[in-house]
């Protein structure tokens, strides 16, 4: 089998044998294709497809690629959560807190930021102390113990979703249904949990751009799920607007402690719709039981504590948190009626700013972001701040964020 | 500008503008952009393509990133031609004496093996001895005193070129129209040629592998060559079966021998009709009287003369051309008629043999390669040699030449 071959039937917009998938990724993954081949066999993939053949071999080979978790000693229910990213998007470890204090058990193995949307790594990561790598054996540990833990895939697990996911990442290839599918699949399948919801997000600032795709994926993970008796929860979610206020690494872990100390608004009310999904799916019980339990521990504090003591547990030191030293101010130059803020332009602008990766080696600097000040439909007058940037430096970067900001008269 | 944002534009088969093909390149050429970006932006662009005005910005930035020949110094009229390649195509290396015993200068820059059509270059190297780099002085010196030289693309002319092709021969990317001819047309208007030959291969051995395509890349160039008052005179000929009988680095250099010493057949056909026709453009001559000079310098051995000359002046000792010590005769299992040689097959034989580069780093062995032995039209009796493979191992590749035969009862 030749490498060149593959890739040119996947260039014709062929179906790859599980043969092929095989060996091309395999070989990949021992370092004896380059990464400049398999790149270039991603966007093939990227731009004519995959069949769900094709995908679900594919997410088996990521899966095979590693070992997979021993569940056997987890007490209690065991559910995950994953979302397909998007700008802002830090609901995981306001769920993972949530789910800790209900008695179920969340463990999570997350990636790193991809392009323009963040990843919930690197937003951990911004909290000095705090351990991204754990073994299995602490995985369990903590789960048993705290409930909630969440750490990087190691290679242990998919070790081949991991270098895959890092080479989309930089080469322009993140948008592809099946490669999104088998890497959410196969990291799932390797934790274990039974019920495993997703939250899939649409829009500008997510991978995923418009409702078809978004429920062609979902279907897509339903069908891998039941190949191997997992229950998939997906929820469509709109991603054409930041989630929350805060976008940058250490900015985006102070949002969450504001929501889980009482802040109102969309982030939390999102938040209580995907928790209260999947605790009604686990318990059978109606969707409004689920969300007064779920309110209950968001609002009495619980949640609060649960998230102080997972960071804890991982060795984060929350309060040495912190934000880069320059704040600059962006006014708005026009006034009217703030219409639409653009979750692209402000995941391009954070980019820019420091906060994401443009290759592969690239450093993120973790305390760069924005906060938005304003929210849709808000007047806005000449002059009044519509965002801080939080930067190293001095670099202007008003034209840039002013265009993310849509104001009607 | 951003690479993932211009990747992720052809990606989804927009147009790009001429700042984002220069940024994309020239930051690629200067290592600022890494091999597998510029590997997904070439699938990207091989699946979706490119508009003219893409291709004419890519054949400019292309060209401005080396410097252009001086042909102030070149005694006559400078003339060039190109194949577009194929298995077992050595016509440059027949027509380039036969022009210059015709007083015209020819001189060539080539490139090396694309996957499984080889390069001239590895073909000249296969010769002990033989220089491939030249500088522009030699390059200039050798067309005045031998009227042909042939040499590798060096640093100083499309180095971006260079860079790009090695990248195209190892990631599926070779059958693009816009990069085959923004490669081709950048490399001959470095050289300043005032006529351009171009031998565009068509068929299942070519990295052109059906006549719309072929008429496109065609027209495409000659629109090129128009934008910088160039006369390109392209001619369609058939790739389906190789090119003559031999097939490999070494083994085509003793074929070239052949021709010029009088070997009949369909390669010295086309050899005649491709230099007679660029013959008769430049001198502004009937093509009758064109192919009669052609054909005189052939029947004469001045042409096989002047071929040695080129070989000494460059280095070469002729005499020590060695190939490959495993001489393996494969023979037909069946009777019948011979229908077909998929020039496909053949190539990707000499590939696995060694005679080609699947990586970018793979050296080749220049010895090994195939020698037909019989034609199309040819009744073949159960036990016939159809072809002998030179190897250096003594693996059993006969199915893999069988394959190449088709024999009809």
């Amino acid at each position: 089998m030749n490498i060149l071959d593959i890739i040119e039937r996947k260039r014709v917009g062929e179906n790859l044998t599980k043969e092929e998938i095989k060996f091309a990724f395999m070989e990949y993954m021992e370092g004896h294709i380059e990464d400049y081949q398999m790149s270039s066999l991603l966007m093939a993939i990227t731009i004519n497809g995959m069949s769900f053949e094709e995908t679900l071999t594919l997410t088996d080979v990521m899966l095979s690629s590693g070992k997979k978790m021993d569940t056997s000693k987890i007490n209690g229910i065991q559910v995950d959560k994953h979302s397909t990213g998007g700008v802002g998007d830090k609901t995981s470890l306001i769920i993972g807190p949530i789910m800790a204090c209900l008695g179920l058990k969340m463990g999570k193995l997350s990636g790193r930021g991809l392009g323009i949307t963040g990843g919930t790594i690197d937003k951990l990561e911004s909290i000095p102390g705090f351990r991204v790598s754990l073994t299995s054996h602490e995985f369990i540990h903590n789960l048993n113990k705290v409930g909630f833990t969440e750490c990087e895939q190691t290679p242990e697990f998919t070790p081949l979703d991991k270098k895959i996911y890092n080479l989309r990442s930089v080469t322009g290839t993140v948008s592809s249904i099946p490669l999104i599918a088998s890497s959410i699949m196969s990291k799932k399948l390797a934790t274990g949990a039974d019920y495993i919801l997703i939250d899939l997000k649409v829009g500008n600032g997510a991978l995923i751009q418009n409702k078809s795709d978004g429920v062609k994926l979902a279907n897509t993970m339903i069908e891998i799920g039941k190949s191997y008796n997992k229950v998939v929860i997906p929820i469509l979610t709109n991603m054409n607007r930041p989630l929350g206020d805060n976008v940058g690494n250490a900015l985006e872990i102070l949002e969450v402690l504001d929501i889980l100390k009482g802040k109102t608004g969309l982030l939390r009310n999102l938040c209580i719709e995907l928790a209260s999904n999947l605790y009604s799916k686990v318990k059978k019980i109606n969707i409004d039981i689920a969300t007064r339990e779920v309110t209950r521990v968001l609002d009495d504090g619980s949640a609060y504590t649960k998230f102080l003591e997972f960071i804890k547990e991982q060795g984060g030191n929350i309060d040495a948190l912190e934000t880069a030293p320059n704040l600059m101010p962006i006014k708005s130059i026009t006034s009217g009626t703030l219409k639409d803020i653009k979750a692209k332009s402000i995941g391009s602008l954070v980019l820019q700013l420091g906060g994401g990766r443009k290759k592969k080696e690239d450093h993120i600097n973790y305390g760069v972001g924005v906060v938005i000040n304003k929210h849709i439909g808000d007047q806005i007058n000449e002059g009044d701040t519509l965002c801080y940037l939080y930067q190293v430096d001095n670099t202007d970067y008003s034209s840039q964020a002013l265009e993310a900001f849509t104001i009607v008269k």
